[in-house]
């Protein structure tokens, strides 16, 4: 069983997935530097091939077609290679110095298009609407189970955005712990009984330096202290503590903003490899006022080195004010 | 001028380094997923070229040959790419909302061997030894400067662990700030008044199951939360807080213990890229009695994706028990 275990020195939570070693094979990297996502074998994400995955929990369908079988626009599964466990409570178990934590929780797969070779950038607004539609109701139903404490939505695009397959798709986990990573938020409304990311569009309104574009229900912006070059925050301008919580006009005009983005870093970064991040507040816990989901586009342009994961320190080689500004001119382009 | 800026979401430093805007031709990563490191360009760090680095603050060189010629065994220069500014006093600002601190501080590259293609792992014990004695002298020359707050010493070998140069180096940088990312050190002494990493061998050396070897000065453990498939951390089994007070006697004996750690790995897991990081108490502030310097290293299989971003736990598929099963028979043979 896949288990979380508290790092002392970080105090922090590792997943330790399995009880196997895995050889060198099994990493997507090779020696050569070369590497290799499934280009190759057969896609379980493409129409007709639905029975290489698990069957599926969730669809939107043309003309009533059969669960599993083809016909449909998006599909979500259970993830064949889940991280986490969708049984049993959650236990806490202390080992000597050490402790653990069972990995209860759900890790699914969003197949946002049968296409295989079709990028999430190239959707049509459209389509992009009916996944940020499914990732509202995935989370929903994930929030129904007490157990979770946290949701995570994310989307790996590319090896050097630490994806495994090819397909675009989007993954939607639920933690049994809340992730410390955000601590920022709950430490400013501590002290300021503000929201920091309501106070944080409000500054960069002020400075307009870093605001890459303003939609109806969304600003976008390169943040201050961005941690990747090109670093990309869609914020709701209405204070949300859920992402759930999105109306059908956001979810439209959400669409059409990243749509926008997605295309002008395409097309100004030469086709990078990205992530797509949804912070949200936790779940199954009573609420915190200070918290307030925004999106977050990544693009990975460099790996972490060991500066950067012994300090923990980011470093970033373009600045957010220059890139704001390239991203803002290629949009109203 | 390079500056780190706080991050408010996560509580935590960025530097930025540059005003430019860098676009992807910057960076190492194509959108064909293939890359360059500089291979096929005038390598700064052979012998030969040393007119390409700045000029030498310390080498070991045979026969009294001249600074900045050939002739040198190790060489060590000022990184031509610092991220940090060695000028100034450090200075903190706050910008409405935002904080920002300069980025004073020092970054050194250390080239173990004049020889393009030989890696670490290929040293010879008498090499390695060498490069960790200039480890310890330019860790006590850069401590001796009081803006400086905390040393990180770390090497990057290959581009999945972050390296932008293919000829072996390692680098060490004076940082203005104390990184927070082994704030568990700091937690466990307040809470215990005992040192973590001595308890941690404590209970290794009783559990057994994860010790990889032990050398007559260091113990090598597959750390119980490992983040890393492989992760290996070599501790000195004196209690000793900075990197530096490490006697002449241990550098023998660690260079050993390295070059069998590291020998096993590149056969087990087919030559991967990694980096070496060594971990150690701040410099410059009132003595923690908590810290206890220590080695780890790092295979890099895999690139963090979204959800490891976004949370910060770690995934690791590979369990450090078994890992440390086959490096320890490895080891053996």
């Amino acid at each position: 069983m896949p288990e979380l275990r508290k790092d002392l020195i970080r105090d922090q939570w590792v997943l330790i997935v399995t009880e196997q070693a895995l050889g060198p094979n099994y990493f997507p990297i090779n020696k050569n530097g070369t590497y290799v996502l499934n280009s190759n074998k057969i896609c379980p994400f493409c129409e007709g091939n639905e029975k290489f995955t698990p069957p599926e929990i969730a669809a939107v369908r043309k003309n009533g077609s059969e669960p599993d079988t083809p016909g449909w626009i998006i599909r979500t599964v259970p993830s064949k290679y889940s991280a986490f466990k969708n049984e049993g409570e959650v236990s806490l178990e202390e080992k000597g110095l050490y402790k653990n934590c069972s990995a209860v929780g759900k890790q699914e797969v969003i197949i946002g298009t049968p296409e295989h070779g079709t990028d999430f950038s190239q959707f049509t607004i459209e389509r992009i609407e009916l996944v940020l539609q499914m990732f509202k109701q995935r989370y929903q139903i994930i929030a129904a189970d007490s157990r979770i404490k946290y949701i995570q939505i994310y989307k790996n695009r590319g090896l050097f955005a630490g994806a495994s397959q090819e397909h675009s798709h989007s993954q939607i986990v639920g933690l049994p712990t809340i992730p410390e990573e955000n601590k920022g938020i709950d430490k400013y409304y501590q002290e300021n009984k503000r929201c920091l990311i309501c106070s944080i569009m409000q500054e960069e309104k002020t400075a307009g330096i870093r605001v890459v574009y303003e939609s109806n229900n969304f600003l976008m912006i390169c943040p201050y202290a961005s941690r990747f070059s090109y670093e990309t925050w869609i914020i709701p301008k209405k204070h949300t503590e859920h992402f759930a919580d999105i109306s059908d006009i956001e979810i439209k005009n959400l669409a059409y903003t990243v749509k926008k983005i997605l295309g002008a870093m395409i097309d100004c970064l030469d086709d990078p490899d990205y992530n797509i991040i949804i912070n949200t507040a936790p779940v199954n816990i009573p609420l915190h006022d200070g918290y307030h989901w925004f999106m977050e586009i990544t693009p990975r342009f460099l790996i972490p080195n060991g500066m950067e994961i012994s300090t923990g320190y980011r470093i970033n080689p373009a600045s957010p004010e220059i890139s704001a500004a390239l991203l803002r001119e290629k949009i109203k382009a």
